[in-house]
């Protein structure tokens, strides 16, 4: 069985603060009391193995988190004594007290990564000391106890290596893992929670467009708004989710796949900044005098989630030059990555000019998927529609350009400034 | 065994409607494809009684929210079936698949409540049908399946009648009761949750403040905010707490008890709104030069919860009069009531001219409690306060005389307006 070997950062928790973690949250010392407490250790973990295993669905027939794998990992805080020994177990219900803040007060935090075979076979992660910093932040953002996300690293890296029959042998697949934080504190007094519940479910994902990429309708939307400044949108939580899913219905209803989030901070279309869509970072491709294009996507205001493929997609772009292409399919266009503010204003301007060669969203689970489609109300003039032009095969040269090159480098195929990790 | 008898509504939901929750989401069909579905029906409720009854602590010895009662209720609905039939059972864990949308996306929904006993010894209600309203609106929020609260009550009641025992016999003591509404679709697909589960928990409370009204201190705080226009602040979900527990722990640091939560819409004192204290609706009493008193608590503009003590205080306030005091320990002054914007600056004026007699937070919790001291940073200026003078018990004159008023009301010594409503 791979079980990590005994943790080179030690186990304890002093002081409420897991001394090992970098950037630990000091103020989380006051769950602790002063307490010497058992910090998160992939090295004790114990393994019990389903007695009989699942069939593993064809992945045609995959939808996109509804299958979970054999087993699951739990590890629970307890605020005097601290993170039990991981368990790894058939996958199952959690008991919870009724009164848990995970139900009353929303403490809830999770990630989204994936595993992939490369060549030879082996499981891979994509940039997965991206996701355990963010975890860390949105761990300290609604004051659950911290750990070592190194430690949950390992952990993770365990269950996707006991897991790996689940990972589907298929350029486009992926086993999605979902690592998770709960307050389990089973009180109803409004505080945080000194109780917690840490746990990694996997469910095996098919190609995410069964039938190819196919543009999706994006409806903007700014009286319901996603995230504000001062808020949570820039970390992620659980909670940030909810609230999107009446105008989810609304914009259905209307006739458009997603809702483009606006945020309004001022008159006109001027005053809509663009901010994400669906549950994706927002990207546009705007063409240049100069025969270049601009690749624009919002900045880090607070409201904007750092996402990893947001990232990647940046640092690709930005690493790209005709002299040496990170993007080889772009070989001869200079492509000029901006992080900035985006008006729904800026994108009917593009539009007009004939200048919006592209719109896309990026995620974890989507990697890249295009824009066809913006809806958008302007007073008393209804609804109109901002309309990108269709790409053979669904994704423009620049969304295709990322995704291709993204998913070779997260599949093994081709090396990228380390961003694929071996799980063992 | 007091159930209540066959729902004079009818029980059942077409097209994903309860037809007859008025005001029911229509939209809430996409749930239901068209199917007949079972609706929330108190008549069908099963009572399995616990084998043995827990000892019930002394009033002195309860801690807020930490004590729950012997049973509690169940209810869930299924995208197929519809709602269940209700079910009494012992208090105990629940158990949900480890990818149910509420500690993933966090679609939660709660209402606080309290039972008194009368001074036949009978429980009573506090206008629950307004809880009953918000618990429909804010489920409507986050797109959950819908129900007829009214059924909701009637299980309320049952409930309460079944826990009597656990009311305590004592003034300024109640039950405390938790209707909540979670999202348990079992998938990690971000979209609405198909299924739900409802369930009443109840806990007993004993004096909020065991050595008599004490009042408060607040940290006024605008860099990190509760709740935005579009946002989910004038709904009753558990999403709108998780994000105050870091500004909580950053308040005690600075040895503030809660946050005055402040909304920035311009430069300076003047362009910070107060909004709500801790898990409070606020209020302030300003002096007049005519002899009256102004009673200032910010509008319901989106960012403030519609509380029913909040309700309870204006109707008290706007219904006295020197002629007619419906607050007999103020009959000699007259009270104006004003929901409108207040701002820092004008809470920094009034205290400079003498003219702020009280700020206190009101909540179902607590009914009413007094602030002493209110924090806040000045540009450059470091941290200052605003220092209400004291009152002999705790509480300022208006607040003490909402407090009595609003906690006779509810132990059903005296009658206003149908407030108080019997379970029987």
């Amino acid at each position: 069985m791979a079980v990590a070997g005994p943790s080179a950062n030690g186990n304890r928790v002093v002081n409420g603060v897991n001394g090992i973690a970098k950037g630990a949250d000091p103020e989380a010392t006051n769950f602790f009391n002063g307490e010497v407490l058992a910090g998160l250790n992939a090295s004790k973990v114990t393994i019990t193995k389903a007695k009989s295993l699942k069939p593993i669905p064809a992945v045609e027939d995959l939808v996109f988190g509804n299958t979970m794998t054999d087993h699951m990992l739990v590890a629970t805080f307890h605020p005097e004594h601290g993170w039990s020994a991981p368990e790894v177990k058939p996958y199952g219900p959690l008991e919870l007290d009724p009164a848990s803040s995970c139900f009353q007060y929303c403490p809830n935090v999770f990630e989204g990564m994936k595993a992939y075979l490369d060549p030879q076979g082996e499981p891979r992660l994509f940039r997965p000391e991206l996701n355990m910093e963010r975890m860390r932040r949105s761990v300290e953002r609604v004051a659950l106890p911290p750990f070592d996300t190194a430690e949950l690293l390992k952990l993770i890296k365990l269950m996707v290596t006991l897991e790996k029959r689940w990972i589907p042998a298929k350029q486009g697949c992926a086993l999605y893992i979902r690592p998770t934080v709960i307050g389990t504190r089973p009180a109803l007094g409004v505080s945080a929670s000194d109780h917690a519940l840490l746990y990694i479910i996997l469910s095996p994902m098919g190609p995410y467009f069964r039938t190819g990429p196919k543009p999706i309708s994006l409806l903007g939307v700014h009286d319901a708004v996603r995230a504000w400044p001062g808020g949570t949108g820039g970390y992620k939580l659980g909670l940030n989710y909810a609230p999107g899913f009446q105008p989810q219905r609304e914009a259905a209803k209307k006739g458009y796949m997603q809702v483009l989030w606006l945020f309004k901070e001022g008159n006109g279309l001027e005053g809509l900044k663009v901010t994400e869509a669906g549950a994706m970072n927002f990207f546009v491709v705007v063409s240049r005098d100069d025969g270049g294009m601009d690749v624009i996507t919002p900045p880090l205001d607070g409201t904007i989630l750092p996402g990893l493929t947001r990232d990647s997609c940046l640092s690709l772009l930005r690493a790209h030059s005709p002299a040496s292409p990170s993007l080889p399919a772009l070989a001869s266009t200079p492509l000029h990555a901006h992080e900035r503010t985006l008006t729904l204003a800026d994108l009917v301007r593009y539009s007009n000019e004939g200048r919006l060669l592209e719109a896309f969203g990026v995620g974890t689970a989507v990697v890249v998927v295009s824009v066809g489609r913006i809806g958008y109300e302007e007073q008393g003039q209804g609804l109109r529609d901002i309309t990108l032009r269709e790409h053979e095969g669904g994704h423009g040269p620049v969304a295709k350009a990322l995704w291709e090159r993204i998913v070779e480098v997260q599949e093994g195929r081709q090396e990228w400034e380390g961003w694929s990790v071996k799980c063992v």
